[in-house]
This record gives C-alpha cells, sequence and structure tokens, in this order.
C-alpha cells in the first residue's frame, strides 16, 4: 500500500476488521492422491464462506521469493516487505518480547564452543539446555562497555539476543559468526560508514564475553549476526486511523504487531483463549489481528496429517469469528510451509476477503486451486490492506 | 501508460479508435437475487460483442482506492492518475467550461452566512438560487487585485468557480473553509514555498469579497477550497499522433477532454445526439472519447432498475457504434458505481476492446463476473490505451 496516499484517504469508522492469519497456510500436493493440505481438509465453513467472499491469491514479496514471517506479515498489513526489513536480532527480540527502542541495535546470539587454538568446533555448544544459556546470559548481561548499555536475554537452547543501547548506534556490522566449524570467531566489522563506533563496542563486548566464559564447558564462546535497528516505519493505527489490537500465542507475532504500533494481549493459549480475548476486546478496537501458528509447525515438521488437522481445527471455529459480525473478515496466511518441502516456499497464498460490498467469487472450495480461479486471481499481499479498508468503508475516495 | 516510451512507439495511421465510456459502470450484486446491475439487464449487443472481444476488469487507480471522475478518466486516457493529479479547482472549473491558462489557479467557491461576529453559520448560505448566485459573481467578477486577473464565475446554486490569472502563481495553499459552522472562515496559508504572493492575492481577494458581500442575505461571504493549477501533461494528441475529439453531454467531462488537448464537440443532448455528432466528426478524427453519464446518475442515486434501464438504454446503440466499422472499439466505465453503495466505488471496472486483431475471451455475457474470467483477468485501467493503440496498428515495433 502506498503509505502516504492511504493517510491521506483514511477516515474514521466504526467498522471492523479482522484479519486471521494461519501460519504457512498455502501448500503443495502430496504425491500419493496429487492434493494439497487445502484439499484433503474438510472445511465445511472456510467453503461456504469463500463461496461469497472475494478469493485470490497473494504474493507475499515476489515471485519466486521464499518470505520469511518477518516480510509475510509486513506485506499483510500493508508495508513494502522490500522498504521496511525487519532484521533477524530484531525479530529475535520480537520473539522473546523485549520492547527494543528506536535507537537500539539487537543481535542474534549463539552459545559456541572454542577448541585451545580458538577454532570454533561447534557453532550451538552441544546445544545447551535452556536452564545453562539463562545462567551463561545473567553472565553476560553484567557485561559493562563504556558509552553502551547492555542486555543480554535468553530465547532458547543455545540461542540469546543480545541489545546494544546507546545514541548513535548503526546496524551497519558484519557478523562473528563463521558460518563454518574449524575457523575462529570473525572480528565485527563495518559494512558502511557510521557504524565505526559500534563495531568497536560489540568487539568489546565480544572481548569481555570471551572473558566472562574462558572457564565454561562447551559454551566458551559466543557468535553474532543479524545485526539489526528496528525498522523506521510509520504506525499502523496512526496511518489507518483505526485502534489495532493483535492477538496471538507465540512472542514473536505479537513482538511483530507491537514493532508496528498494534496494541498486544497478553498471550494465549490456543485458538478457543484466542476467542475469548476477541470477544473481550471488541468494542475498544476496529482491526484485530488473530494468528494461528499450527498449520506452519505441522508444515515445517513434513507432517502432512498433523497440518490437515490443524486446518480442520481452523474450520471448526470460523463460525465463532462470524458471530461477531466483523464487518470485514479476512483468512489468508503470511507464507505458504508446504508439508512435503518441510519449510516456507514462494508459493503464493490462498485468501478470503468477504464484506457485504465485496464482488464474491463464486470460488467453490478454500483451496491454492480453486483461489486461483477467483476474480483477483493473484496479487501482491500488500493490497489486501487497502482493499480491506475501502470494504470496510473506511477510505474517501481520491481526487475529484 | 509510459508517456516517454508511447510516443518513440505512436505511428500516424488512418485507423479509428472508439472509447466509449459509461460513466459508472460497474455495480454490485443486490440483496434480492445477487445480480448486479450488468447481470439483471438485458444486453444482448453488449453480449454477443464482449463474446468477440478482449474482456476484463480495470483497476482505475489501486486495489482499494476509490477513483473520483477526474482519476479515473485521466487513467482511461493512459495518464497515471498519482502522477497527473487534477485538483478540485480546476475540474469544477471544466464544469463549466471555463478554459484555463496553464499558470492559472482556480479554486471552488461556496457562497456562505455569516453571523455578526464573523462565524459561519451555514456553509451553503441556504442553497441560495443560481440566478442569485449569478448577480453575486457578476457582483465579485468586478473586484480588482494589482497583479491579477480575477474570474469569477457562478456554477449551480450556491457554488462558483474563482479563478486567479497571473504570472508566476502557485496553488500551494490550504483552503479557507472551516469546513464547520460556528468557526470562523480561515485565512488561505502557504502549503508549501513559493505560493506567498498567491497568498496574499487570495487573502485580498477574500477581503473585497466580504467587502462586496457585506449587506447581502444569506449570502455574505465566500469560502473557498480546492485551488488547483492545471495539470502539466503532454497532451494526448501530441503523443499519441492522432486527431482526438471528445463527444460528450456535460460539461465537466468536455473540459477533462480539453485539458489533455482533446478537440472538444458542442454538448448533445443524449446518445443519439452524441451518434450523430460521431457520424458528423468521424472522417475528421481517429480517436472518439464519447461519454454516457445516466448509470452512474442512477447509481449515484441508489436507484439499481434505473441503472438497468440506462445499461439497456446503451446496449441498443451499439450497432449504431459499430456501423462505423471503427478498427478498435472499447466499451468501459470510468469507475464502478453501485446502486447498493449510492456512490463511486472502489470496485475494478469491466471493458471490452473489440478490434479485428484481439483475441477474443470467449466471455458469454457483460457482467462483472464473467469479466473476471476473461484472459487478461485484472488490469490497470493505464493499460487500456496502449492495448488500444497496438490494436490499431498505431505502434511501432519495441527494439530490433
Amino acid at each position: 500500500m502506498d503509505l502516504t496516499l492511504v493517510k491521506q484517504l483514511a477516515i474514521s469508522s466504526s467498522s471492523k476488521i479482522v484479519l486471521l492469519v494461519a501460519d504457512g497456510l498455502g501448500g503443495l500436493p502430496r504425491e500419493t492422491d496429487g492434493r494439497s493440505e487445502l484439499e484433503v481438509a474438510r472445511l465445511p465453513n472456510l467453503d461456504a464462506l469463500a463461496a461469497r467472499s472475494l478469493c485470490g491469491l497473494i504474493d507475499m514479496v515476489g515471485p519466486g521469493i521464499i518470505p520469511g514471517s518477518g516480510p509475510g506479515h509486513l506485506a499483510l498489513f500493508g508495508y513494502d516487505p522490500f522498504i521496511y526489513q525487519i532484521g533477524r536480532g530484531v525479530l529475535e527480540a520480537c520473539g522473546i518480547d523485549l520492547e527494543l527502542r528506536s535507537s537500539d541495535v539487537a543481535s542474534r546470539g549463539n552459545f559456541c564452543t572454542l577448541d585451545e587454538e580458538g577454532r570454533v568446533v561447534d557453532r550451538r555448544a552441544g546445544r545447551i539446555t535452556t536452564e545453562t544459556c539463562q545462567r551463561l546470559c545473567v553472565k553476560l548481561d553484567q557485561i559493562r562497555i563504556e558509552g553502551v548499555e547492555v542486555i543480554v536475554r535468553p530465547v532458547k537452547e543455545h540461542r540469546f539476543v543480545v541489545v546494544f543501547r546507546g545514541e548513535g548506534l548503526s546496524d551497519a556490522l558484519s557478523e562473528s559468526d563463521p558460518l563454518v566449524t574449524g575457523e575462529r570467531p570473525l572480528p565485527v566489522k563495518v559494512v558502511s560508514p557510521g557504524a565505526e563506533r559500534t563495531a568497536e563496542l560489540v568487539n568489546q563486548f565480544l572481548d569481555q564475553a570471551r572473558e566472562a566464559l574462558k572457564d565454561e564447558k562447551p559454551a566458551n564462546m559466543v557468535l553474532l549476526r543479524g545485526f539489526a535497528a528496528p525498522p523506521q516505519l510509520p504506525a499502523f493505527p496512526d496511518l489507518l486511523r483505526l485502534r489495532a489490537v493483535a492477538i496471538t500465542c507465540y512472542p514473536m507475532y505479537r513482538g511483530l504487531a507491537k514493532l508496528i504500533g498494534m496494541d498486544a494481549l497478553p498471550f494465549c493459549a490456543d485458538l478457543d483463549d484466542e476467542l475469548r480475548a476477541l470477544s473481550r476486546n471488541y468494542d475498544q478496537h476496529d482491526f484485530f489481528y488473530v494468528h494461528f501458528k499450527a498449520p506452519d509447525r505441522a508444515g515445517e515438521d513434513g507432517d502432512f496429517d498433523a497440518k490437515v488437522a490443524a486446518l480442520e481445527e481452523l474450520d471448526r471455529r470460523i463460525p465463532d469469528f462470524l458471530n461477531f459480525h466483523p464487518d470485514v473478515f479476512i483468512v489468508t496466511g503470511d507464507h505458504s510451509t508446504p508439508a512435503i518441502l518441510k519449510g516456507h516456499s514462494w508459493h503464493p497464498v490462498p485468501f478470503l476477503l468477504w464484506s457485504r460490498w465485496s464482488r464474491s467469487a463464486g470460488v467453490g472450495r478454500f483451496t491454492e486451486r480453486e483461489c486461483a480461479q477467483g476474480p483477483l486471481g493473484r496479487m501482491p499481499a500488500i493490497d489486501l490492506m487497502p482493499l480491506a479498508m475501502a470494504n470496510a468503508l473506511r477510505f474517501k475516495k481520491f481526487g475529484a
């Protein structure tokens, strides 16, 4: 969406938009019978809804491009994922609900094992337990460096986040992770001018970390990568003149939503919990982002049947969502995660958009193939929010 | 259309293109039977033509964006409506066939009523009669301001146009209309640098207008908004090397066509009159823009049946248009105006393009749903003129 234009056209309204994101929704046909997860699953509610909705496929980023959850979600929210990139360090911080300031630089970290020559022999320190990680993070969090605040927080197993907090920092830094074993950790270098001081501070941190961990086994060093500052982007609620809230079960998505200025509720346990949260918060907001993780997890595990089951679980709740009578109801995903590929893919993602003003597709079932026949065919994901706004009668006319 | 490219590729030819614009053509299904105006209307001629034409849907501006007639028409003529914007003042001047020079600044005006404290109590001065408006415009047209010519012309009821004519003027001005009652008219301010002198002159006009109207009741002041200079754009006939003429019944569209350099015939009374004008002018021109207003008017009135009748009226004339044997014949609209929405909407607009060289769609009926299945599916409206030019064999090859 053209953010300048959208800001100009958005008007206040009492209409409500629900965006239900089934993570990794899109799939591919399995070999046995040539049917995808969406085609095998029994989805009577989604099918009935699709028949009276605008349906199509969305490309999150572009043809052939495999989106991470960051770009996928940004595109769904209307932000061009090429322009507004969320670096790995920031995403990792989102993942543990660690709030960042606009001037922070965050990095993803791995505990690793060095041999006596200082070469990396295990980039994951044998996958130490999360408890060990927590203990070591407390140690590293004590590190003091002149001119910057250092915040170290555990993620899981060997993974952690480090945030450098100060003025005038830059994320234009190279990684210390050599990405292979048998090499020494690399000194962090400047990738573009202006990052010299930050590189200096990060290297000091790395020296002090080596010192603090030298007697530990197996995690006797850290590797840092994905240095990132929070993206500078206009806040979603301000841009679109709506009160937006995120209803999620996982920190990453809550963090993403907060990054763009949405309110974010405390974590829900599951879909039913999310429906209860939607109910409690329905009156106070206009836009509801609801996230359902299970299809993606099953897809990444390569578990076709589990993904089918997850989709069927979602389908059973569709009447509950419809009972809120949102003015606009969208069901889609942030990318495809085909079980046969065991990971995110580039394939466009089905979507349905129901509103009183949507021209229905005449699509029979909510599947990849049928949505491809829908009147919108295939479109960029960043066009979905403008459509949602128009269908919610939240845009004024463009031009006289 | 890429204007530089198009200018490079356009060649002279004797081929003729007729662009028939049914204003507000696109619609939405009504609740009773789920059929749109185009689906209910009996359109045997358009259906037969669609079956042997290229069909699809066009987005005038972009997904979710509701076009005014200005952007809608510019897009049909091939100009990117984001780049070339027609401000309200200019459109209002078009509407009364008031010709503008490229250095003019035009503004829409309302006669209004102020109380004794100078606050607006009625932004439309009780909707004075058009006769009163004419009388008051003659008064205001006498206003003399050093350094600029002032032209004041009535539009209808409380509405008028004022044109400031001089050198070095700028339309980067704020509005004097507070848009609510109970507030005083605002001084016109500069929106971006370079407009200081124009702001000064406009405020002088407003002071003198207050003086001239002080004894009038109820129209004792004016409110100005939509300051606009004519858009700087390359002239359509020069760009495309064709003699273009506009055949219309309403000033707005005649004015729009003239803005982009087309010849414009005197107003026609109705479709039959337009067909006679087409006949009289057929030999002297290559491109014919013919405008039919009725579907939009019915749509804006929320009158589904009247819109159906208007479409059927258009359909009956299709054989008459075909009798001219144009090399390219296009039927489309400048935006959708669904009767159930009572106004312009964002929904893409059906089009058909017939030429000897168009790949026919195999579309059965000229409706939104069927056109969506056409081979072009959905495309930006600015791609229509290049297609028309190509089908008219008016483009040379691009590249060796």
